[in-house]
C-alpha cells in the first residue's frame, strides 16, 4: 500500500484516538447513507499519507470487514479499534445551501456511549498523540495511559467547552496544542477576536493554538511565531463533514514525519493538512482521500502556496 | 507633507470617485459623531500614502476648512471636491459586539443625492481610477468622462446589484478590476462558492476580481492568477468601517505607483492594501491612517508577509 502513503517512508507511528461512525449526510449536492465517517477515520487516513497512524476507538457489530479495511488498507494499524455488541455510532445531519449551516437530524451514541478508551499497551510509548473531539474525561484518561509522548494535540468543540469545561481545562495544561474553530475559541476564551483569545488560550495550557476557520484557511499560534495559511478555493464542494478532523490528521501526521517542532516544520504541518482537507470536502464520507497519488497532493501544494507567494 | 506619504517619491495620479460624508459610529469600544468619513476619504487618504489622489466627491456648507484640511494636508488635490448648499451626507450606525453586524440608524444623503460628478478637465486623462461604491450610472458617467486610462477599478454592494443591476453589468464590461465582498459576489453572480462566483465575475467584463473578505483576508482572481492575502490579526478592533474603502485605496495607489499590472505588481498592492485597512480599524473615523510613518506601515507589511512563509 506504499502508494497510498506517498510522503511517507520510515513510518513514525502516531496515535489518534477518536470515533469511528456511520454519517448519513445531504447536502445541496447529494446525498450518503451509513457512509464510513468520524473523527477518528478521517484523522487516521489523512495522517496514513505521512506517518504510520495507530487508531483507538469502538465499533458496533453492524461495522463491517470492508469497512475496517477502507482503513486498514490504508496501513492503520486498527488493532486499538474495539468491537463491540451493538450498534456504531451514527450521525444523520442536512446541510444548508451555503454548505456552513447544518442541521443535526438524529445523534446515535450506540456503542460510543459506552466508550472508555484502552490504549493498547505497545502504543502507549507512541511519541504524537492526537486526541480527537471527544469528551475531555476521556482524552484525560489517554494521557494517563500514554508515557513519554513528545507531541500532543487535541481537538475539541462547543459542546464540551458547554458541558465539560472543568475537564476541558484540565486537558489543556497537559498537550502541546490545541485545534479549536474560531468561534468556540472565542467562546472557550471569552474574547471577541481571534487573536485575544488564542493569547488568551495560550496561557491555558497549550503552546501551541491553531484556529480553524473553514473555507477561509487556519492561523496557528504560538511563542514567536504566527502562521495563516489559506484554505483551497474550490468550486465544487460537495461535502465539509470531516474537514476539520482531516486537516488535523493531515497536520500532525506530516509533524511526526518531519520531527520538526520548529517554525518550517509547523508550516510544512499546516499546508499539508489543509491540503489534504480540501480534498475531503470534494466527496462524501472519506472517498475523496482514500484514492490520493502523491502528485495530486503535491500538485494542490503547490498551488497553495502559490497563492501567497508576493 | 512628505512625511504622510512615506511610499511616495514620482507621485503618479490616481482619480478617486466616491463619497465625503460625516459618521456617527457607535461599537462596543466607543463612539464617533459626525466624524470624517466616505469611500473617497478613505480611499484617498490610504492612496495618498503611495500617490496624488485627486478625489471627486460633493460636501455641503457643514463640511468646514478644518475636516478639507485633514484631506488637503495628505497631499489630496481636492479641487474635485464640489461644495454644494446644504448638508453633507450623514450615516448613523452600531456595530454589534462581533464588529460585524451593523444596524443603520439613520442615512441622510443631503446633498450627495444629487452628486453628479463633474471630473475637472484637468482629471480627465488620471491613468489609474477609483470608481467607489456609488450607483452605477454615475460610476458610467465618470467613464464617458476620462480618456486614456490604463487602469480602472470600481467598488459596489448589494444595494446597487439589488437596484441598479443593468447599469451595474455595464460598468462591469468597461473596467479592469472589481472589488466586491464575498456574500455580494456570489450574490451578484448567482453562485454559492467564492471561487465559482468569481470565475463568473470575470466572464463579465473585468480582467480581475478582488474578493473582500473582511477579517479573513481577500483574493485576487485574474488570468492565471489566483492571489490571497490574509487580514492581520488585530486584537484591538474600534470601528470597521471604511476598511474596505481603505483597503482599496491602498491597493490601487500602490498600483498606480508602481505601474506594475503584472503578478508580482498586483501581490504588492494586495498587501499594501491590507496593511492600511488594518490602520482604519484600529481607531474611528480615518484616525488611523492619518498619521502613519513608513517605518509603522513597513512594519506591520512585514508580519503580515512573515504570516505566510512556509
Amino acid at each position: 500500500m506504499t502508494e497510498k502513503r506517498p510522503m511517507n517512508d520510515a513510518a513514525q507511528p502516531i496515535l489518534i484516538v477518536g470515533s469511528v461512525a456511520f454519517d448519513s449526510i445531504e447536502t445541496p449536492n447529494g446525498r450518503a447513507d451509513m457512509a464510513l465517517g468520524g473523527s477518528a477515520s478521517y484523522a487516521g487516513i489523512a495522517a496514513s499519507y505521512f506517518a504510520k497512524p495507530r487508531v483507538v476507538g469502538i465499533v458496533g457489530d453492524d461495522f463491517e470487514d470492508h469497512h475496517m479495511r477502507k482503513l486498514s488498507d490504508h496501513g492503520i494499524d486498527v488493532r486499538g479499534i474495539e468491537r463491540a455488541k451493538g450498534k456504531t455510532f451514527h450521525w444523520k445531519g442536512r446541510y444548508h445551501e451555503n454548505f456552513k449551516d447544518r442541521d443535526t437530524l438524529e445523534t446515535s451514541l450506540n456503542v460510543f456511549q459506552h466508550f472508555d478508551p484502552t490504549i493498547p499497551e505497545e502504543y502507549r510509548r507512541t511519541p504524537y498523540v492526537l486526541l480527537g473531539n471527544i469528551d475531555p474525561k476521556l482524552q484525560l484518561s489517554v494521557l494517563d495511559q500514554t508515557q513519554g509522548t513528545r507531541f500532543v494535540a487535541m481537538d475539541t468543540m462547543n459542546f464540551w467547552i458547554n458541558t465539560a469545561r472543568d475537564a476541558l481545562l484540565d486537558v489543556l495544561k497537559r498537550i502541546d496544542l490545541l485545534f479549536i474553530n474560531d468561534e468556540e475559541a472565542m467562546q472557550l476564551a471569552d474574547e471577541w477576536s481571534v487573536a485575544a483569545a488564542a493569547e488568551k488560550l495560550l496561557r491555558m495550557g497549550p503552546k501551541f493554538v491553531v484556529v480553524k476557520r473553514g473555507e477561509y484557511g487556519a492561523v496557528l499560534f504560538g511563542p514567536r511565531v504566527t502562521l495563516f495559511v489559506p484554505a483551497l478555493l474550490l468550486s465544487n464542494v460537495v461535502d465539509p463533514t470531516g474537514a476539520g478532523d482531516t486537516f488535523a490528521g493531515g497536520f500532525m501526521g506530516e509533524l511526526s514525519r518531519s520531527g520538526d517542532l520548529d517554525r518550517a516544520g509547523l508550516a510544512s504541518a499546516l499546508t499539508w493538512g489543509t491540503v489534504l482537507a480540501s480534498f475531503t470536502v470534494e466527496a462524501f464520507s472519506v472517498d475523496g482521500i482514500v484514492d490520493l497519488t502523491p502528485e495530486a497532493i503535491a500538485d494542490r501544494r503547490k498551488a497553495l502556496v502559490e497563492m501567497v507567494r508576493y
